[in-house]
């Protein structure tokens, strides 16, 4: 028999494939319970947008027909809302797509990627299927990103320096201010790519700048959002990526020609809409995160300072897989995150305020007994 | 500035974007029509199965939950419904995008991709994108695949051969006699890729086999499937491509995780199990080809022998262009070939009988004029 590996390109075999989240049912049928919570993901606590799901039935009902191959509609809705141009935005299927054609596009086994530590874990994944050098940053002590080391990690062949900001799965952001510094020093042949996924949670204090009003400054910034967090869309697939029209065109053509399906189009636009929904979800979400760093200071666990849906908790001095394995057991699935190689540390996805009553009250049985 | 297009990987820059049919909406918008028929795209006349339109609404109920990214149920309800082993299968938004993820695995500029000529533009375009070389075999006279001559193409450095079957944008059809022989043939070093997008509607002659059964003795068959075509699911994108357990797993690792939403899930699923509406729409297909067969008879046109959804006339002697201009004044969207370099042609999907009715009644006028 062939060796079917040995003619696959660049460093697809030697990626691992990703580890998603265990769905609700999975647990509820592996382990015999019937009252699961899931703060894994990151999603929507309240659900999606009734405006929105109203907008996907109605899609629905017309699901023979191939979805807008352009996405005009919801193109149209972002510029009308934010005022980004048309021709600088590509749709995708999640902004975890438009970085994989991103990556696609502009990664090869000439050049490098420089990431923080710890970033999403698709940034290494691109760089090794596209054959790159990958060069992780160690983050500063208190969990952000160093610039500085970043900025003299680059050199002429780093093709794209990619962050997620607000991190994932960290947490912390770079503040607007310092994130515009940092990308005027970074050279023009390197594209900054910023991962804003969590960006609708970030949003609130004064000093925030949405960073694609640089994209006329630098024509390296690509900045990509998703629908999947604040808007409560992940289980439809939408995001879009912002960048120079050059890049949009790249991206555009390498893209599958119907990439985003009817109803996550239908949906997002509605969603867009539902300014109510998002103020909701960000609201709880602040003042939930606010919960969460008073019962961490009181019970002597350290949270790393978040600016998105979840937080990062150092168990240090407790078995922080053991407190997984327990929540588990007790219908809570929150999120180790072993392939980052953190032991120690365990992200949970900030719920209603019920969810996270419920969990603080297992929480704090458990940290009397590990 | 910097020239973003000297960064791109392979030919990504030399492809154009793919030209979608017209969206229903904008012809309206543009011609100030209200009855308007698209038998342009290949879809299923009748909508959606409504069991799977109900799949999907109670699906998108947790439209905020990410897809399991397994696909777990509908990968097992291909294995119970067809036999097909779960570690063969992968799943994607639409074959389109599997086809492009085994391309982007496996193409690359040391080697070379053999399709016939006028075959689904996918394939010439990602051979374009992956920057290797593209080998199109011209069809014989009566519009078939000329097997000998693509066997005469390949050869040692040939990575894929990819052929729609049935044909796209042809509709003819290689039997499963001929086409187990000529698999026979390849070399074991070249991917034998069957993109059955229509295969529904080929599988009623008694002389059809299903291919994924070659998989077992085949290494290098890989056999791609959608459910936009007789299952009604265009809009949601779902597809599946099975192929050996060893590609199978580069493909897994390749896509995104979650690529393939939470309501094309369900919906295909449910698909799956509507056998009486696919059934509807299979025998509507043969009956009304028939039809269409009769109709270019009797009014001296020629149409190509189709196995598909769509049939392809060729209009000598009238202006195939001026044709499909003036039924869209009508209302009527059918597809020209411009893109495919085919003048005289056009695809024209088959519709209910009464669209059927409309486009016969409206080109018997035009025949006269034209």
């Amino acid at each position: 028999m062939i060796d079917f590996n040995s003619y696959a390109n660049g460093g697809i075999t030697l990626i691992k494939p990703y580890q998603a989240g265990k769905p609700i049912e999975e647990v509820k049928r592996e382990l015999g319970l019937t009252d699961v919570i899931k703060l894994a993901s990151n999603e929507n606590p309240f659900g999606m947008s009734e405006k929105a799901k109203e907008a996907a039935f109605k899609a629905i009902c017309e699901g023979n027909l191939y979805p807008d191959s352009n996405g005009y509609y919801l193109k149209h809705k972002l510029n009308e809302k934010f005022g980004y141009d048309m021709d600088c935005i590509t749709l995708g299927a999640g902004s975890n797509e438009l970085i994989n054609l991103l990556f696609q596009a502009f990664v090869n086994k000439n050049v490098n990627v420089v990431y923080p530590e710890y970033s999403f874990v698709v940034y290494p994944m691109e760089t090794t299927v596209g054959g790159a050098e990958g060069r992780a940053v160690a983050l500063k002590a208190d969990y952000t990103a160093d610039l500085d080391a970043i900025l003299n990690t680059i050199d002429e062949n780093t093709r794209i320096v990619a962050f997620a900001n607000p991190s994932n799965p960290i947490g912390t952001a770079v503040p607007s201010k310092d994130m515009y510094e940092f990308i005027k020093k970074v050279p023009k042949t390197t594209m900054v790519v910023i991962d804003e996924a969590y960006n609708e949670f970030n949003s609130g204090d004064e000093t925030y700048v949405d960073s694609a009003t640089w994209l006329k400054e630098f024509d390296n910034l690509v900045v990509s959002r998703t629908f999947s967090k604040a808007y409560g869309l992940a289980g439809l697939r939408v995001g879009y990526m912002l960048a120079n029209k050059e890049i949009t065109s790249i991206l555009n053509r390498l893209r599958a020609p119907f990439n985003v399906n009817i109803a996550a189009l239908a949906a997002a636009i509605a969603a867009l809409d539902d300014e109510e929904f998002l103020k909701k979800t960000v609201d709880n979400n602040t003042k939930e995160r606010e919960r969460y760093a008073t019962y961490c200071k009181e019970h002597g666990l350290f949270m790393i300072d978040s600016k998105a849906n979840f937080v990062a908790i150092d168990f240090k001095g407790h078995d922080a897989q053991l407190i997984a394995k327990e929540l588990l057991q007790k219908g809570i699935i929150v999120r180790p995150l072993l392939g980052y190689k953190l032991q120690d540390i365990l992200r949970i996805s900030i719920g209603t305020k019920e969810e996270n009553d419920r969990l603080f009250n297992e929480l704090t049985k458990l940290l009397e007994t590990i």
